[in-house]
C-alpha cells in the first residue's frame, strides 16, 4: 500500500488527481512521485501500480553482458500503446499508461481476452500491448495487422502488488485461458550475441519494432532494443507533426538508427541515406500542402467501437487530453456490428507555425 | 547612453559583467536586458551596441510583401562569425557577438581592414562576417575562400548609437578605404520575387549561405533568407556533435530547408533524400569511430596568428568559453609569417553518451 502521507503529499502537489468514468470514480498519479510510477491507479481498496520504465540499450553485444548475469527471455516489442487490462466491481477496464480508463480499449477488450482469466483470477492485472491500423492513439502500426486492432499480453502484475508474475507462470496463465501475446523468441545466454544480433536483422527486415529482454533471475531487469526500420518509420511518421514532439525525439531515434546499423554491420550506403531523408521530408511536405490547401496540418483516425455510447465517451476523453491538439469527430455510423468512429486530430503547433511562414511571417532564432 | 538604473540593476541580475582583455578592463551584457542586446560592452566613456538579432523569413514570396513596404537592398549572408571592429584608446579590437575581444579576430583584423578608416574616424564600429577554413569557431566555410580567414563587411555603427550608418554612406566608406565587404547585389523592389528567387537558386548551386535583406527607408528593417545548402550544410556538419546543438537546430533546419525546397520549385527526388540522410548520419557514424578509437569526438581546428602572444591569450579565452567543450592545444610554430595554432574540441556530450551507450550501458527516456 501507500502511505497515507505521501498520498496527501502528491494530492497537494498535484501529482494526484481525482478522474471519473461514467460512474466510477479513482485516482491517479499524473507524474512519477517518489518511486510511483506515472499511471498508478487508486480505487477505494484497490491499488493497479503504473507500469514501470524500461531501460534502452543502443548496442546489443555490449549491452546484454553489461546489464545482464543470468540467462534471459526475448520478447517482440509490439508498436502500439500500453494498457493495464485488470476486473472491478463486476466489470472488465482497461487503462492507458498515464492511468486514464480508456473508453475505447476498455470497450473492445473482450474482443480479444478470454474473460474467464479475470472469473478465475480477479487479482490479476494484465499488461498488453494494443496496436493495429484502426487504433485511436498511435499512428503506426505492425505490418501483419492489416485492419482493426490487436491485443498482445507482455506482462502480468497483480492488483496492489508492485511487480510481475514470474515468467513461467505467465507462459501457463496465457495457455490457460488462450490469451493472445507478444512473440516469444525463447531463454538466450549472455553469449548468444550473435543469434540476438541475426534475430534482430530478421525483425528490422520484417518491418517491427525491436525487442524486450527479461532477465531470467528474482531482480527480473528489463532492457529494449529498437530496430532500424522501427527508428526510421517514427521519423516518417511523425515529421507531419515535428513541431509537436519533444526537442529531443529526433536525435534521440537517429542516434539509436546509428549505433543498430554500426552493430548489425548494415551497409551505409544511398538507400539507407535516402530513406532517412524521405522519412524527415515527406511529412513536411505533406504539412506544407495541409496548410496551404485546407489551412490546417492533421491526420485522421478511424475505430471500431462495439457501443455507441463508448464512442462519445471516448470522443470526450480524447478532446480533452491534448492543449496542442484540437480533435473533430469527421463521423459516427454504424457499418455492420461495429460504429466507425472517424476524427481528426489537427497538429495545432505545426498549424500555426506554418500558417504564419507560409503567409510570409518572420522568426527570430 | 544607458541609465544608471539599469545598469546597477543588470549587474545585480548578473547580465552585466566585468571582463579584462590584456590591461583593457570593459562591461559586458552576457544576455539582453531590457532593449540592449546581448554582447553590448561599455568601456569608459563609450557603449558599443550589440549586433540585433534579425528575423528570419521561410518564403520568400509572401516574406517580401509581407515584411516590406519599400525597396529593399539585397547583400550576401556570409557563413562566419560575427564580429564588430573598432578604435579604442590606440587600438583597433575586434568583438564577438557576445561581447568579448577576441585575441584572435584582433590579431588578425589588420591584414584585413584598413586602418586609415579609424584614423579618420574613429568613432566607427564596423560590422563584419569573419569566414574561411581557418577560423577558430565556425567548423563550415565559405566555398570560395580556399585558406585562411576573409573579412567581409555588411554594416557599419557609431560608437554610443543604436542603428546603422545609412546604405548609401556605408557603401561611400567602403570604396574610400576599400574595405572587404559581402557581396551586394542591388535593390530590388517588392514586385521583383521572381529576380530574386533566380539569385537564391544560383546562391544555393553555388554552396553559399543566403542573403540579408534590408528595407531602403528610415526604419531600415531587415531579414534573412537561407539557401537549402546551408541548411543542409549546417546538419552535415554539426551531427558528429549532435548532442551539442540546441534541441530544436534540426527541426529548425529542416523545415526551413522543405520550404526553401516548395518555394524554388527544387525536385523532391532521391537525390535531395539521399543529401539529407547522408548529412545527419555521416557525422554520426564518424562520432561512433571517434568514440571507439579515441575514446572522445573531436573536431581539429588551426587557425594563422601574427604574434605568438595573441594565440596563447586565445587559447585561454577558448578554454574558458564552454563547458561543454574541452579546448587542447595540439601544437603551436611558427611557419612563413605566421605562428600556426592547432587545437581540438572535445565534444563532452557526445564523448560523456557515446562512450556510456558504445559500453552497453542504457538510458530511460
Amino acid at each position: 500500500m501507500i502511505a497515507q502521507e505521501t498520498l496527501k503529499e502528491a494530492l497537494k502537489k498535484n501529482r494526484l488527481r481525482s478522474e471519473v468514468y461514467m460512474d466510477l470514480e479513482y485516482l491517479r498519479f499524473s507524474d512519477d512521485f517518489k518511486d510511483i510510477p506515472r499511471g498508478t491507479v487508486l480505487f477505494k481498496d484497490t491499488i493497479v501500480w503504473g507500469y514501470p520504465h524500461i531501460g534502452r540499450i543502443f548496442q546489443l553485444s555490449t549491452g546484454i553482458r553489461e546489464q545482464f548475469s543470468a540467462p534471459f527471455w526475448v520478447e517482440e516489442k509490439v508498436d502500439g500503446y500500453n494498457v493495464r487490462v485488470f476486473f472491478h466491481d463486476g466489470q472488465i477496464y482497461a487503462l492507458t499508461r498515464g492511468g486514464y480508463i480508456c473508453a475505447f480499449t476498455t470497450d473492445r477488450v473482450l474482443d480479444f481476452v478470454n474473460p474467464k482469466v479475470f472469473e478465475d483470477n480477479p487479482h490479476l492485472v494484465l499488461c498488453m500491448e494494443v496496436a493495429g491500423p484502426e487504433n485511436p492513439y498511435v499512428e503506426e502500426s505492425p505490418p501483419y495487422i492489416k485492419e482493426d486492432i490487436s491485443f498482445f499480453l507482455f506482462d502480468i502484475m497483480v492488483k496492489n502488488h508492485h511487480g510481475f508474475l514470474p515468467y513461467e507462470e505467465k507462459l501457463k496463465i496465457i495457455q490457460k485461458y488462450d490469451l493472445p501475446s507478444v512473440e516469444m523468441f525463447g531463454k538466450f545466454s549472455v553469449e548468444q550475441v550473435e543469434d540476438l544480433k541475426a534475430l534482430l536483422r530478421r525483425l528490422d527486415e520484417e518491418g517491427r519494432e525491436g525487442v524486450v529482454l527479461k532477465e531470467d533471475s528474482p531482480r527480473d531487469k528489463r532492457v529494449k532494443y529498437i530496430t532500424r526500420y522501427a527508428n526510421l518509420n517514427d521519423i516518417r511518421i511523425t515529421s507531419l507533426n515535428m513541431l509537436g514532439l519533444p526537442p529531443d525525439y529526433y536525435t534521440n531515434r537517429l542516434l539509436r538508427l546509428a549505433l543498430f546499423v554500426e552493430e548489425e554491420g548494415i551497409q551505409k550506403d544511398e538507400t539507407l541515406y535516402r530513406e532517412l531523408g524521405e522519412a524527415f521530408l515527406s511529412g513536411l511536405f505533406e504539412a506544407c500542402k495541409m496548410a496551404k490547401e485546407y489551412g490546417k496540418v492533421r491526420r485522421i483516425f478511424r475505430c471500431r467501437f462495439k457501443n455507441r455510447e463508448s464512442a462519445l465517451i471516448f470522443l470526450e476523453q480524447i478532446k480533452h487530453s491534448s492543449t496542442h491538439i484540437q480533435v473533430n469527430e469527421l463521423s459516427l455510423q454504424k457499418v455492420g456490428k461495429f460504429w466507425i468512429l472517424e476524427f481528426e486530430k489537427v497538429f495545432l503547433n505545426m498549424t500555426g507555425l506554418l500558417g504564419h511562414l507560409l503567409s510570409g511571417g518572420s522568426l527570430i532564432d
